[in-house]
């Protein structure tokens, strides 16, 4: 059997108001600090924060939605995070949602009921229906990456239209014209701020878009393979491919290679995140680099000024990262 | 204000015993439990899993410790328990440790104090010391992909020794004799049995090991690089390097391109885990792919079976699974 407050109380001699009060941080006197810390040790007493929880109305546990644990960029930000609240006390239940809309708000349902302090969302589309009710506890809301129609609430982006509009700038200025794009689905943010910066820079170079030239992927590996096998089989003239995620980058090296069309003789391509991959292909990827690390840091850290309840909060925080080229030998100079 | 049992009975006028035995799964008649479910309805009643806990002694979690989410293997595996935790109505509490032993004791620790049901843990070495505690609690214990001594519990592995044995045997067959190793860290339970295969393998050929073939890596990118420069620079006359995970794997393809040694012509490879990787590398990779979705069902399975009570379990269920391999082209034939 565990130890109980009732214990140390019986064992120490003292009443459980003063027992209690040491728990909650109040005033107790050094002679009975020093005999419960001994009945504590001696009784092997261990707080149970799930009682805590209860009487705080705190858990000390923040819920984690995302749409796929197993995708690599995902995976870097939560482990980062996850870093940070630990070290503040605080645990991550982190529910991966299988980029399915359904399976989002049954994650969000079942957080809520585990009453988590806070949630932290990278949200499968805009709509955000899915969390209504969670908002209504008053609890924080912090989105990564993604914004939500209708819900106002904290959020952590990267400049995407820029990170777009620079990616393809750089195909621009080698004197690429037909590039083509595998862009993600048109229901999630990020994807549309990407094709937002595509079309930008084409049209600021005086190039004309071509619907042709644009393929929506899923985000997944194999829709990378198959996007890219798409795009070279319609546009024979196409020189260039820009790709808008890990996982569709890795499927377009792998379209590429399987058909045998040859980087960046035949086709030169962008890509997008994960250093190392890029080091590893042959030739290494030019890439636009996301700032994983610091998306990470200032999400747990608006997550934390949150939940220790600071006054001087703005109503919103809205951080945009900027993001980086690592540059590879992926592109060839056309002409 | 979330509304209370109490409301309920005041609500639909039945008494609280009533209200408790819906609650609670027991009988309860037919007219009272559809009043009972108008009135959840109209009061937006939520059972608060937290009190529940602490009355049933359940808190419906699983602790998860893992030595790096950042590692594609544990990702995996940890998104497809987790599916399958949550479809009975368990969450996961992930913590990741990076592959620290203090941070580890810190994260089983954390977790005995959230009062999870049980605990998941890829172990970062052989001792186990980090477990003892928690052991006492007399909750179950399931090990991933390693074993520790002195810790009798459930474990889910796969066969290493084999998968290590058949990677060198195919290169040996393509008539290699100088085979480098690229090994995990000596402490790691898989590292150790990869070695013994590498060993096996040679010795049921006839051939000698030599210590300067073989080089410990520290299972992340960066330790790959650094251990196929090393291998490389100090035997000339080595012709292939079997690499024991997938983060080193990337690493040693990365070190051999950016050294422009050649593959497979000057040294053949056969990596380990994660089929697209392979599939994007250039030329493709021979690799050792491991059952990482049968590892997560069947370790998320018998956490289930632990947690659900069933009297007739062994004490200590060990599966080991086999490994399967992916023929790429980055084995040459020598002479």
């Amino acid at each position: 059997m565990a130890a109980t407050m009732k214990d140390i109380a019986r064992r120490t001699g003292l009443g459980l108001a003063t027992i209690s009060s040491y728990f909650n941080g109040g005033n107790v006197r050094e002679k009975n600090r020093i005999k419960i810390e001994e009945a504590i040790e001696e009784l092997h007493y261990e707080v149970n924060e799930v009682a805590r929880g209860l009487k705080t109305n705190a858990t000390k546990t923040v819920g984690v939605v995302i749409p796929e644990l197993n995708n690599v960029f995902c995976a870097e930000i939560i482990s980062g995070m996850e870093d940070i609240l630990r070290s503040h006390g605080y645990a991550a239940i982190v529910c991966d949602c299988r980029t399915d809309k359904k399976l989002e708000k049954e994650a969000v349902d079942f957080l809520t009921r585990k009453r988590v302090d806070g949630i932290i969302n990278m949200p499968v589309d805009m709509t955000g229906a899915h969390l209504n009710e969670f908002q209504k506890t008053g609890k924080p809301i912090v989105l990564i990456d993604r914004m939500i129609q209708g819900i106002s609430c904290d959020c952590v982006l990267v400049d995407n239209v820029n990170a777009a509009e620079k990616a393809v700038g750089m195909l621009v200025e080698q004197q690429h014209q037909k590039i083509g794009l595998i862009g993600g689905p048109d229901e999630v943010f990020t994807a549309r701020q990407r094709m937002l910066g595509y079309m930008k820079a084409l049209k600021d170079h005086g190039i004309a878009v071509d619907e042709k030239l644009i393929c929506h992927g899923d985000y997944t590996i194999q829709g990378g393979v198959q996007a890219v096998e798409e795009l070279v089989k319609e546009n024979p003239d196409m020189t260039a491919v820009f790709v808008t995620n890990y996982e569709m980058t890795m499927g377009a090296v792998i379209g590429l290679n399987e058909m045998g069309v040859s980087m960046p003789e035949e086709i030169s391509l962008v890509g997008f995140d994960n250093l190392p991959f890029a080091r590893a292909c042959r030739p290494a990827l030019t890439i636009v680099s996301q700032p994983t690390e610091k998306i990470a840091r200032e999400t747990a850290q608006i997550m934390l000024e949150r939940l220790e309840g600071r006054e001087e909060l703005p109503d919103h925080i809205v951080r945009k990262l900027q993001t980086d080229i690592f540059m590879g030998k992926s592109i060839r100079r056309q002409g």
